[in-house]
């Protein structure tokens, strides 16, 4: 066989591997929104659940963030789709606050991978009769993030002090 | 020791016993929502994290709703107010969706729990195009349903009968 | 004639002119809310506009309400099916906030009518960077409130003493 | 006249014309969304009231769209700030379904004029047990249209071909 045959066999074998892996959404992986918060999903389970870490560049307080842990689930379809998601964040300290997202991971026409959410913001009231006013609602569109291999959201993001005494 | 003080002892023993739980929410245990879907939620991890299974009464598709996985995570609160939470439900074959609540426990002037959560309800659409569409919003009221002691959400509801094909 | 036959002739007179009021919505007329809010609604023009009054229970700012126009529009359907609508609230000079509400109108099985609604509350903010924090969501339930003929939200509701500057 | 006095005399010029118009948001004129959905705001009343016309590009049936009306408010602020805005849209005959939007408009660092809004989408059910999954919520950002004077949108969007029966 010759050269260019044997360059034509690897490119469409390279074609091959890489194009289920454009297609497909995988969620595991670090994250950045049009906010630049940055999220970061460990390798999910074999029954879809997941955990990972969160960290906003805005809170409601205008406090220091913290990184927070945060949980879901990605829903189990069959061979074809794209994967809808769930996750809920815990954030540490700095709020009375909770979230939690909904979105599906697409692949737009040039093969960028998006997280398109929706959110809704919790925050504790003082009685059922304030109820009413205690939920936002938002929209986030996430893209993945280039890291070097290695770079983890704890290493990338430095973002509060270490005070004694965490903003309120 | 006469009836009168008998009757005076249990009643400050009830009290004691009642007066905690009617300032306290504590999520674990099984609820009902307005929709009478049904919810069990265990004990709770010392982070606030906690793991539970859902039971809808109502589904997008109209199909046989079958018990599914729901984690998720309390805020920790200090000492005084109300905990708020969010948790994700994993529904289990029988919808391409997801779905997540958030919300915050609160007791009313009756001594009564409520758990009054919003959610949104993510569908998978085929493309970008679509997605606008995908989420729906809603609410709903959770009241704690007495049981007898033992009494768990998979004795309490054969909802769908064990069929070899679940409906899609 | 005698008086049991009259009783029953009557008796079917009123079940005739209920009848129809049982199985359409109307909109117009005076709603309550479970937040005890009130909503007039006037006469719909013959494309589904209306106009109409509300007034609020509860404020972001816990300021004094006053009532406050409103508009909107009765999606027209045909024959059968009962009518969603849509209106926006003007607040008057106490908020620097607006609210669309969306809903359907039911008549529930006891010949109730209901307004199931969901809104959306928008507060200004300062900048774009603050604009994810600005939505709030909401549900609320209205039945019509019987009233003597000819009382009108604003002899109901003297709710905020005239007075020269209002809250703000 | 020196040319530097000139060059004075047009830059204040320039600074009265662009100026106002780079801090002041003002909601009348043509305007598109990312999904290339147009909406034109007519003159606004003294009490913020206003008027306009919608064309979606997006329909949840599938069908063919309709120039469709829009009713809404901006609210008053004082002399700073940023309006916010509340509009509903009656879907000329095409869909059982009816919107509200809630906004503000912005401008960005570059002058350019920014409409951040929400909507709720409410659909049509059958009955008050289907109540739940009847309301949508999504995101929308609209920018500022240019078109050659006069040019409005009845001209612009000639979507649908005159046809006796528009689509379901």
């Amino acid at each position: 066989m010759g050269g260019g045959a044997f360059i034509l066999v690897l490119a469409v074998a390279l074609a091959e591997s890489v194009g289920p892996a454009e297609r497909k959404c995988q969620l595991n992986g670090l994250w950045r929104n049009d906010q630049d918060s940055l999220m970061e999903i460990s390798v999910l389970g074999d029954n879809g659940d997941f955990q990972g870490q969160y960290l906003t560049r805005v809170t409601l307080s205008g406090g220091c963030a913290q990184i927070s842990p945060l949980r879901g689930a990605q829903q189990q379809l069959g061979e074809e789709g794209w994967p809808t998601f769930a996750f809920t964040v815990r954030w540490e300290k700095f709020s009375n606050a909770t979230t939690a997202f909904v979105g599906q991971c697409f692949v737009d026409a040039g093969g960028k991978e998006i997280l398109s959410t929706m959110w809704l913001l919790r925050e504790a009231v003082g009685s059922l009769e304030e109820d009413w006013k205690a939920t936002r609602v938002g929209r986030n569109v996430f893209t993945r993030k280039r890291t070097t291999k290695g770079k983890t959201l704890p290493n990338l993001s430095p973002l509060c002090e270490a005070v004694s005494s965490p903003a309120p």
